[in-house]
């Protein structure tokens, strides 16, 4: 063996940590564990009649291409649909500012590779997604939190932060935000609070980076438009994906944003994967083309709709006082808080005994802070084990808080 | 606009430069021009009818887990079957040394990512594959160059390089080589070359990447033993693909480690793209499952050796003296020398004019030099265009010939 391994690393390499969360689902896998931890779509969602269908008639009529090696910018047809679908929300964009990448997270490293040197800054939400969090630290750029207030990123922090780091010459390259049905927060952003946060980053002249693969999963109140759509100006990147609203599986994303911005994704993926798999795309592009993705999309919007409101119903019946949690508007996720004196990883141990699991609120905090919370994910697990679920996490918050009364 | 984008880039970004070829082949896409310029295989090798029935299979069996997330390190029996073959060739690896990536390309991303800092070296072949480069240079690090023999790299000049970066007290990270059928050269190390590089690599702890696409392509000579196999004590990442050998249309590649170094892979490709499709690796496990794989690979090589022996042929038949090629015993590239005055950025132009495409020899030097040869590839054209596209290039050499002595 190489006798020098951890000395020839990169800076980046040693500081790269698995994810706390894939770490912990293998704990979780349990059949017996009934986990909220993941953040996985159901797979009673994916449509695997209509898929093989159309596998077969992708290898038939266009197999050669699937099979192929593909364009860099992605699938032409699913650009151009993608495209349409945004057209259609009111973004005024061309397939020249949409490319295909291999998942978001593909978007999330991309950004850190075009953007971030070593020493850099980027603000963040606390909490925000780990995900973006670890891609944007690999590239050895150090997170700064803004803490939340029940609209999301606080502006006004986030205003006094970034005069603070202009005064000392580190203005940071972007702000992260995931601004619909946040993870791991289930927090919306009202428009009010975008054009805070849009007009903010005008100021200071930095990127904002738009996280938005939820966005499509509402189920009630009113949509909020993209900050893509209310900046209009090229300081908003977007990120999107099938990941949550048709399948994971297919590890398809896309970037939308200014064609000079694109054409820096262009070149980095270039030399990252060449091209994302054209026999997905090909058979995304059909499935969307076939209008089975938007009909799939009301089924897993209406299903996630009632397991919220199943999960939501057993936290009011079950929860003992002093929890709270957010109401999602739609998404994965909630967010739910104990009292300001418990440690969430306590919990935990004394929760995977009784067979339920969550993810530390911690873990999405970038300075260590949300110890007393928790990210509860209501998507995966059905009605019955949801139910059962939040009936072991309120025994063992009970247990918790009696320890704590007599210890 | 945001108004700074060229001064927010990182170092990195600023030196991203869309591929020479990819940028290339866009201009020989026109139907009249024969193209030698590319990579691709061959899509009349895609098995389209065995991955229609296999597709349905993989949906109907186990459509829940191909269509969600995967595990980072790959699908477990895809890593088995894969790791298997290796053994069999004589590695002595288990599949907790072999961990599935999207396509090899990002195994070269990844390897960037986990070993080069800004600044650092590594060392590459006179001539090497682009991608190789350009993937290493986005983490900001500089290729040291080493002219190639019959036989590769040549190893006097590798062990003369790296006593004087010693010296100097900047050991490169890594040698990169592809040791099988070169891209672009053709040219495939014999075993005393093989340990002659992986002695000097041991001899100043040194990492070598020996990146593989084209090794099950032999179409004569013997077998060459991997650097991994050779090796056996670590220091040596292998990557490998299904890109050349099955489809690239999947994105499928792998990297073989020894645990130590596959932990980090892990790592970065966590925060990269989380997990490679488990839809196309699971695909592709039954299929090599159900032994077709193997099958179909002879087809391929069988076709790819009558093309190469159509190209040779074309070669001897038409070329003017004062040009040679190698004759590779597999894999897709030959590689072709003008005479030393000639300057193929010339030619390229009149080939273009007679409707016949190359590479530039030059783009694969990172000294910038080899600025009278040419790849040739010779699995993508059929075996009648293949003649034609011989003759057309053999014309505009002689050409090229002419107007310099009249010139």
């Amino acid at each position: 063996m190489i006798t020098n391994l951890e000395d020839i690393l990169s800076d980046s390499a040693k500081n790269m940590k698995r994810s706390v969360i894939r770490e912990l689902l293998k704990l979780t896998q349990k059949p017996e564990i009934i986990s909220f931890a993941g953040g996985l779509p159901a797979p009673n969602t994916f449509p695997i009649e209509e898929l093989k269908q159309i596998s077969n008639e992708v290898l038939e009529e266009d197999g050669d291409a699937a099979l192929q090696y593909g364009a860099t910018e992605g699938d032409t047809k699913l650009r151009e649909i993608l495209t349409e679908r945004y057209q259609k929300q009111g973004l005024t964009i061309s397939s020249d500012n949409l490319v295909i990448l291999t998942s978001s997270q593909q978007g999330l490293d991309l950004a850190g590779k075009i953007f971030l040197n070593r020493g850099d800054h980027f603000i963040c939400g606390l909490p925000s997604y780990l995900g973006g969090l670890g891609a944007f630290s690999s590239y050895g750029a150090t997170p700064v939190g803004i803490k939340f207030d029940e609209f999301g990123m606080r502006s006004d922090l986030l205003e006094k932060t970034l005069a603070k780091m202009l005064e000392e010459g580190e203005l940071p390259k972007f702000i992260y935000v995931i601004p619909d049905f946040q993870n791991p927060a289930g927090i919306t952003m009202p428009e009010f609070r975008r054009l805070e946060i849009i007009a903010i980053a005008k100021k200071y002249n930095i990127l904002i980076i738009e996280d938005s693969p939820y966005r499509e999963l509402r189920f009630e109140g009113k949509d909020q438009k993209m900050m893509f759509e209310l900046d209009n100006s090229g300081h908003v990147i977007a990120l999107g994906t099938f990941s949550k609203i048709f399948v994971p599986g297919f590890r398809i994303g896309w970037v939308i944003a200014h064609e000079a911005i694109i054409d820096k994704f262009v070149k980095a993926k270039q030399s990252t994967d060449l091209c994302t798999s054209p026999f997905v795309q090909k058979i995304a592009a059909k499935y969307l083309e076939k209008g089975l993705f938007d009909k799939n999309l009301k089924t897993i919007i209406e299903m996630y709709h009632r397991k919220r409101d199943v999960m939501l119903d057993a936290f009011e019946e079950f929860m003992p006082k002093g929890v709270t949690w957010t109401k999602p508007e739609g998404g994965l996720f909630l967010f739910l808080n104990l009292p300001e004196n418990m440690d969430a990883q306590d919990l935990f141990e004394i929760a995977i005994q009784k067979n339920v699991a969550f993810v530390l609120g911690s873990a999405f905090h970038c300075d260590g802070s949300g110890k007393n919370t928790m990210r509860i994910n209501f998507s995966y697990v059905d009605e019955e084990h949801s139910r059962i679920g939040v009936q072991r996490l309120a025994e063992s918050i009970k247990m918790l808080m009696n320890n704590k009364v007599n210890a």
